[in-house]
């Protein structure tokens, strides 16, 4: 690769003369020296060294971006807003870190980042301990977190984006009620996350604010041990069966997320209830497939362009300002409506609760 | 941020005692500085800085990832499988780059791949032209090119994984014939590609090679143009809509890729077709959530974990060993048997092409 002294070389001027050319300081120079510097450039196929740049200026214009595992097709859309996003809009790249919900792992790589001279990391993390956070901020990372509500950490230095998870359980729980449903399940894997325990209370709150009783009951599948791959779809697939054995099974279930809702359906019919004559499921996320599957998915979209950019532009502020306000931004859910709620069948069971 | 000037100052030793201890040469320190300045750098927190240590090797122990998208789950598990074996094997990061095949994107993004100081790249590209690869590799960017069989640019220092494609197309429609089908199709975007070309001639090599008369004629639908989100899957459902509209519709459909399949599946329903009663379907890819559609997609399997593996290993390989030989490494393709394939039903059209 051509070096700064290589364009010197070939254009018969000092380093000096290609460092002010290239740093647009060329008032001084003649204009046939800027000339043939800019030639030889094009000749080399110089590119400034941007490493080198980054220990003069201190900053390097990359993210760091902690995702579960892309493998999920939720993460995978995210990834690929906020990258396209922070390369479009700022010219900033994107480290990007599979951390599979390990905290040993996403401490590890949040260590990384920083020797790395990555100077802001956006982390979709849920772990309730987060000293490994606090300590990335110490060290000088600026933290964009998602979807974790801000809490006790408010204040810390932490960037919040997140959605307003309370109001998406609330709202799919809300359209099983509309539709007649009374025996509610909500469908996770094992493990409270902060987002998890949102979704839950605005479940709840649904159940009990309605006019007639409602039973509203959480059910965990086993808990997820190497994050991405099938296993929150197998989760799903399970916990479907699992429903369909009860003795007064559920008409209605929410599901934590799509992945794990189209896991749900497949174990239902596996176990010979349809959806949505058997049972009636709302996902969450709104994936992009949601929309084909069979049948197709009612679920809670989360505004992921808008999140993804705004993750994007706070990341940038801390990194160009970093004594800016930490913010805290909420993002309204709303219910897509697709094919896989209608009204409980009349059985033996009646439908109440 | 803790810097060795830092660390040098707390321990009261030299900076050149600093960076004997964090190369590892102690054997001319007295133990007492050794513990002195191990001691300094776990109170400051203090990390080597990666890009100095860069500038002084000339190495980054980063690789470039350039996917169309991650939104498309295919390439977001592509990114998960390469990024966590990168981090573990080799210790190195992945910068990601979507392209969403542009090609002018595609070549901006090699060029700063170079100016970031990353030595290497894995490219997931299709581009007939790629004139903008063999200018990365002149300026000195190893090259790992995804699914691309080696062809003209054999040679000019790219290495290349692949699966065999051809092989992938005939066990697909391999597989409809033996179950009886003799209207096939081949479905796919508008656009040749590589490895979409391979496909068809496996496609058609099986038709040919029956022992009966066979049909077997590709679809093109719209091109993609702003690949990820839902476009291909769009792209699928239209394509559903339009065979089944066809005077004598293909009962046995091959998709060129599992995204593809299941908007293809929708628009076959939409259309009041069933999958498999009606139309029989093959997708490519074997992406997760294949076993979990209704019904569970028959697919051609690639070894993506393997071929994710080797793609690292080349990467880094290259990067350490620039001179080293590049290498063809193919990989052959499995038939994964679910629920959307079944023998043509007997109708009114027979079952000859």
């Amino acid at each position: 690769m051509a070096t700064m002294q290589d364009v010197a070389k070939l254009a018969k001027v000092s380093i000096s003369s290609v460092s002010n050319v290239l740093n647009g300081r060329t008032e001084r120079l003649r204009p046939e020296t800027t000339a043939r510097v800019q030639q030889a450039i094009r000749l080399l196929g110089y590119r400034p060294n941007q490493a080198a740049r980054q220990l003069k200026t201190g900053r390097n214009p990359v993210i760091g971006l902690l995702v579960p595992s892309t493998a999920n097709p939720f993460y995978g859309q995210i990834a690929a807003a906020l990258e396209s996003y922070a390369q479009r809009k700022h010219g900033y790249r994107v480290m990007l870190c599979n951390t599979h919900r390990d905290r040993e792992l996403e401490a590890r790589m949040l260590e990384d980042l920083s020797s790395f001279g990555v100077a802001a990391a956006i982390l979709v993390s849920s772990f309730d301990d987060e000293r490994h956070i606090e300590q990335a901020i110490a060290r000088g990372l600026a933290v964009v977190s998602y979807d974790r509500a801000p809490g006790q950490d408010r204040g810390q230095g932490i960037d919040h984006v997140y959605a307003d998870n309370v109001e998406a359980g609330r709202l799919a729980a809300q359209h099983l009620i509309e539709h007649g449903h009374r025996r509610l399940a909500f469908v996770m894997p094992a493990g409270r996350t902060n987002s998890r325990d949102r979704k839950i209370e605005g479940f709840l709150r649904a159940g009990a604010q309605a006019a007639e009783p409602v039973s509203a009951q959480v059910y965990e599948g086993r808990a997820i041990t190497a994050y991405g791959d099938s296993e929150l779809a197998d989760i799903g697939y399970e916990l479907g069966q699992r429903l369909a054995g009860e003795p007064s099974p559920p008409t209605g279930v929410v599901a934590v997320n799509d992945t794990l809702a189209l896991g749900l359906m497949a174990g239902l019919r596996a176990a010979g209830k349809s959806v949505p004559q058997d049972v009636s499921v709302v996902g969450m996320d709104n994936m992009v497939l949601a929309a084909f599957t069979h049948p197709p998915l009612t679920s809670i979209a989360m505004p992921v362009a808008a999140m993804a950019q705004a993750m994007v532009d706070r990341a940038v502020q801390r990194i160009t300002a970093p004594q800016a306000q930490a913010e805290q931004l909420r993002f309204e859910p709303t219910l897509v409506v697709r094919g896989s709620v209608r009204a409980p069948a009349r059985t033996g069971h009646g439908d109440s609760p």
